[in-house]
């Protein structure tokens, strides 16, 4: 696919963990213009009526990790978010205990949900302040966001700008322009009216509400708003009289709803996997050379590198800067013993970094013409499958790529293409389905 | 991804012409309840401004193909559709020219469009009467299908049904529902009030006409209606008192949009292709029971497979048979020589199959425990690279797999699973950086 998009190149973030510019978290709370907790209400009873899925949505997997814990580790990374209440149906607490431990969703507590989205809410808001949820300890906050669990790419930027509105206004929401007309039909299925695109506009989530203000909404809302309603910023203005400020979000706010949604959400998620590499070479000339190439034909396809030159036993050292960096790739080139491939894959499984993404690790061996050809020493490529199946439990994936290093400056150019394109295609696809395979370019 | 999905296997087809099931062009024109031409106009004017992209998102390629291309398609391969009419701005004519030739699109021709979306479809529906067009040699349609160029994946069952109700009611167009709340701003951006989301829907394309009916209602319309219209449903209820059925249509008919719809299109279309798969193997013992193992272990990840088994140099004779299957996927077990898998190559190539999609061919060596090791034999894998090369541009995809024959049947049986995991991943993804490599298993 040709990528010539509208997302800037970082502030994607399905989680901006992975943040290399500056942790947009830093600048939070200097830049939040208003004092007092911020919490977060996620609904995510849904069923997955609307895909038929036997699995509902919030906890279909991309990339092995459920939806749901990439939409609240985007907001666990905000300094200023104090509490996640994710609401789930009774049948679903035991897999939502068990995803809020695998990925060590720490600011996340769990709570039933009722059988509208309404009910649900409400059941979410009333932890801060039931009796009942004493033993949670949670204060409540001044400003409550609330969000989809199916819409995992919501960025600090829009969540700071919805939670200042709240603050000031008392209620706010995100909005979209509307992609398709919007249409009144009458009983039979006739065109009645088409409303004018350009005074309309989608509500989106995140919203977020003046804690106080929406809580008194949702005690004195009738049971048909419990039942039927589907809009919070209705409700604070029905019975709060509270006027709700509408703020243009990104496109990336979309709600995961049908299968092709799904598929939509695992490529973003990937394409900002394979932004940045870390490039780690040996000292002698060859690797060096190859590193520096690689380096030039990666930036040509936009991605950052970083290139480290490192003596034999010392590469284990640099994991933790690619660490810091949050780069979820690495390139190591160099034909040194397998054992210190196998240290280094023991740093980076004991860092935290591979907890909620695949780390790609591609090995890159080098066959000059004077050595013998990589090709007859056996026994190297099914160490690397050893090696890559037993990092593959260990969310790190692995492959080998071998280089023939000839002289001739026009093969060699050839060759260095290839690894350029087949390394890039690797950090982009990460396919655990090729892990260990030695490829030769 | 988990792929638990509301897209029935079938009939998503990205174009069915992968239809494995029966045509339903066959029925098409008996199922169809009207006699009578019936034409399409494609507004494709648009500059891509919304995805803030320097190619406008219709001529994005997906698997190399533009997706204008794919569109097209849709509606050539329904043998009631006698034409198809696809708007372009001036700047983009020698680019859709191309199109139509190297896709060798037949029943397809090209207008300049006009500044608005309205311009440009009246400017489409003026090729079949207007004097001017003459030597287009078009013979005006009873009825005409309106369509945007963005929404590829329209299949025959809406289409019958929207052509068939415009027959009948003089208009018709498909709708959707809601996926957000609509609501009004005022003019600070603040709440106004919002809509009951179960009276309105979304009104998406297709739509169809009685061609003298939109015709006229573009005759008879103002210029602010082409300036600022969005709606031709709304332009022949105005302007004909013409009051449009309105059809439910599948979630496919999504518009595409942002960049995140570009990656949702293209898996959409990869998923589509790796449904079905034809194997061809020797016909000595290990082949056989290769080829029925993987039968069987794709047929668990929900995929058609056929096996056929045939002597050395008859392979060539069972690709029309796959062709005529519209299998974009061959799979060829055994050790025979490379001149065979070229003549295969050469066949394939020769079909018109490759035109459209890339062709995935997967060539399983097996490597029995008796003979000389496959890896010792070192030309075959570099002419395996030559192959492929050569292949990719023939828009063939092809990749080399080895299985270590054991009698072990554990151990063997760990291989089949990896070379069924290999394979539908190679299928799945079609990805070009990896042609050429040999795979172990």
């Amino acid at each position: 696919m040709e990528l010539i998009g509208d997302l800037p190149a970082r502030p994607l973030d399905p989680a901006a963990c992975f943040n290399q510019h500056g942790d947009p978290s830093d600048d939070g709370v200097s830049a939040r213009s208003f004092r007092g907790p911020v919490a977060v209400v996620l609904p995510a009873g849904g069923c997955g009526e609307r895909m038929g899925l036997s699995t509902p949505k919030q906890f279909c997997k991309l990339l092995d990790r459920p939806l749901i814990s990439y939409t609240i580790h985007a907001f666990e990374r905000i300094k200023w978010i104090e509490a996640v209440i994710v609401v789930v149906a009774e049948q679903h607490v035991e897999l939502m205990k068990s995803i809020i431990q695998k990925y060590n969703h720490e600011k996340t507590q769990w709570c039933v949900g009722g059988l509208t989205r309404h009910r649900s809410i409400f059941n979410g808001l009333s932890v801060f302040v039931d009796d009942k949820f004493m033993e949670c300890h949670l204060t409540k906050p001044k400003v409550v966001i609330i969000h989809d669990a199916v819409r995992p790419f919501v960025n600090e930027d829009i969540l700071l700008k919805i939670a200042t509105a709240a603050n000031d206004h008392g209620a706010a929401g995100a909005i979209r322009p509307l992609v398709s007309t919007v249409i009144a039909t009458n009983s039979e299925h006739f065109l009645d009216h088409s409303l004018e695109r350009s005074k309309y506009r989608a509500s989106e989530m995140p919203q977020a509400f003046l804690f106080d203000t929406i809580y008194k909404a949702y005690q004195k809302c009738t049971e048909y708003d419990f039942e039927y309603g589907t809009e919070c910023l209705h409700l604070v203005l029905s019975y709060c009289n509270t006027q709700a400020k509408l703020i243009e979000g990104p496109p990336t706010l979309w709600k995961v709803t049908y299968k092709q949604d799904l598929f939509a959400a695992e490529s973003l998620i990937k394409e900002t996997l394979s932004q940045n590499v870390c490039v780690i070479t040996d000292v002698d000339q060859e690797a060096l050379q190859l590193g520096h190439c690689l380096k030039k034909m990666l930036m040509t396809q936009h991605m950052d590198v970083e290139v480290i030159s490192a003596e034999y036993g010392k590469k284990k050292l640099c994991i933790p800067h690619v660490s810091s960096q949050e780069s979820y790739n690495i390139i190591i080139i160099g034909n040194t013993e397998l054992q210190e491939k196998q240290e280094v894959i023991d740093v980076i499984a004991n860092s935290s970094m591979t907890l909620l993404y695949p780390m790609v690790l591609i090995l890159v061996y080098i066959s000059l013409p004077e050595s013998t050809p990589f090709s007859k020493k056996l026994d190297e490529p099914s160490a690397i499958r050893r090696l890559a199946k037993e990092a593959k439990h260990r969310n790190i994936l692995v492959y080998g790529l071998l280089v023939n290093y000839t002289k001739d400056s026009e093969e060699l150019n050839e060759s260095l293409e290839n690894m350029c394109f087949i390394s890039k295609s690797l950090m982009k696809d990460r396919n655990s389905a090729l892990t260990g395979q030695l490829l030769v370019v």
